[in-house]
C-alpha cells in the first residue's frame, strides 16, 4: 500500500504487527482512530502504555495483578486452600465468568510439551508444589486443555503435590482437542461441579 | 468477563471500542502486547498518540498529510491539472497501489446521501469546484463507488465544474454495489485506463 503520510504508514505498520490483524484491517483501525476525538485517542494510547508498564504478576499464583498479590489471592472470602491449576490468564478469566468457583488459581504459563522444548522448569510448577506443601492445600483442581500435553502435565504434577492434598480435574464435558477458553460458560460450570479424582480420570482414558 | 486487574480490564475495554474487535479479540490483543518488550509497546502507544495529533489534512485535496499540503499535491512530477475525485482516504491508497495514476486527488469525505442527511455542504465539493475554476483543471476523473449515491454525486458535481474541464469516470469494471477499496488492483488499473466521458456513462444506465 502507498501512503501520502509517513505517520499514517507507521501507525498502520504498528497495528498490523498485532495477531490476526492484516494491513487492510490495520488501516481501518487507524482511520477509525483518526476520526475520534484527540483526547479519546490519547486515553487509548495512555492505557496501552500504562497497562504494559504497570500490570504485575501475582507472586503467589502468577495471575495478572495490580499489586504484588492479585485480587483473587487477596480475597479472604475465597477458599485459599483450594487451587485451580490453569495454563494461562485467559483460562482464569473464562473460569471466573462461570461464577461457580470460589477458590484460588495457579497459572502454569503453558503445559509440558517436550516437542516444543517446554519442560517443567519453564513452567510455574515448582511454586505450585511449594504452595501445596507450605499452605496445607486441601484440593488441587486441574483445569487444563484435554490434550496429551495437558494430561502429561497433570500426571507430572500430581505425583509431586503434598500427599495430604486431594487432586481432581474438571470433568470431561469439554470436547477432546478443544481449547478451554472457547468452551461455553455452562459446559465450564458443569465441568467444575462434576470434577473427578485423578485416579478415575486416568483409568477412563 | 471478570478480570483480576483493573488495568487489564480498562485496556481490553479500549481495544473493544475499535470497529470489528469484540471482547475476546480485544483480550487476545492486550495479552499479546503484555508479552512484548516494554519499549515496543511504548513505541506502539507513542505512534498512536502522534498519529492522531500530528497528521493533518491537505488544504488542497483533503488527503492525509504530514504538512499543509500532501506529498501528492506537492509533487511537481505529477499532473497537477488532473483531479481524481474519491470518497475517502482508503480510496486514494487503493488507487495509488495500482501505480497507474499520475495526477492529483480530491477527497470528498463521502457521497451525497439525502436519506443519511448528507448533502453537498457536508462534503468537500465547494473546494473541488473552486479548484477546477482557479487552477484551469484539464480533467476531473470520478472514482466513486458505483451506487446511486455515487451517481447522484457525479451528476451534482459535473454540472458545476468549469466548462473547460473534461469530466470522466473510471470505467464500470467494478461490480455494481461493490466497494471501491475491495476491488483488486488489476480491475482498478483497467477502469482508470478505460475511463468514459460522463455523457456515455449516464446514458448507459
Amino acid at each position: 500500500m502507498e501512503f501520502s503520510s509517513a505517520l499514517l504508514e507507521t501507525a498502520v505498520a504498528e497495528f498490523a504487527k498485532l495477531p490476526g490483524i492484516g494491513k487492510k484491517t490495520a488501516l481501518r483501525l487507524v482511520l477509525h482512530l483518526l476520526k475520534q476525538e484527540a483526547e479519546d485517542v490519547q486515553h487509548f494510547s495512555d492505557v496501552v502504555s500504562r497497562m504494559r508498564t504497570e500490570i504485575r504478576f501475582c507472586q503467589r499464583c502468577h495471575n495478572v495483578a495490580d499489586a504484588d498479590i492479585c485480587s483473587i489471592c487477596a480475597n479472604s472470602m475465597r477458599k485459599q486452600d483450594v487451587i485451580c491449576v490453569v495454563e494461562n490468564i485467559r483460562d482464569v478469566i473464562a473460569l471466573e465468568s462461570t461464577q461457580q468457583y470460589n477458590g484460588t488459581y495457579h497459572v502454569l504459563g503453558g503445559v509440558i510439551s517436550p516437542l516444543d522444548g517446554i519442560g517443567p522448569s519453564q513452567l510455574n510448577i515448582d511454586t505450585l508444589i511449594q504452595r501445596t506443601q507450605k499452605e496445607g492445600t486441601a484440593e488441587v483442581i486441574f483445569a487444563l486443555s484435554p490434550t496429551i500435553q495437558g494430561d502429561t502435565t497433570i500426571y507430572y504434577i500430581q505425583k509431586k503435590v503434598s500427599p495430604a492434598t486431594k487432586v481432581t480435574t474438571i470433568s470431561r464435558g469439554i470436547a477432546f482437542g478443544g481449547e478451554l477458553e472457547y468452551a461455553d460458560e455452562m459446559t465450564l460450570a458443569r465441568s467444575l461441579q462434576n470434577r473427578l479424582p485423578v485416579e478415575n480420570y486416568v483409568s477412563s482414558r
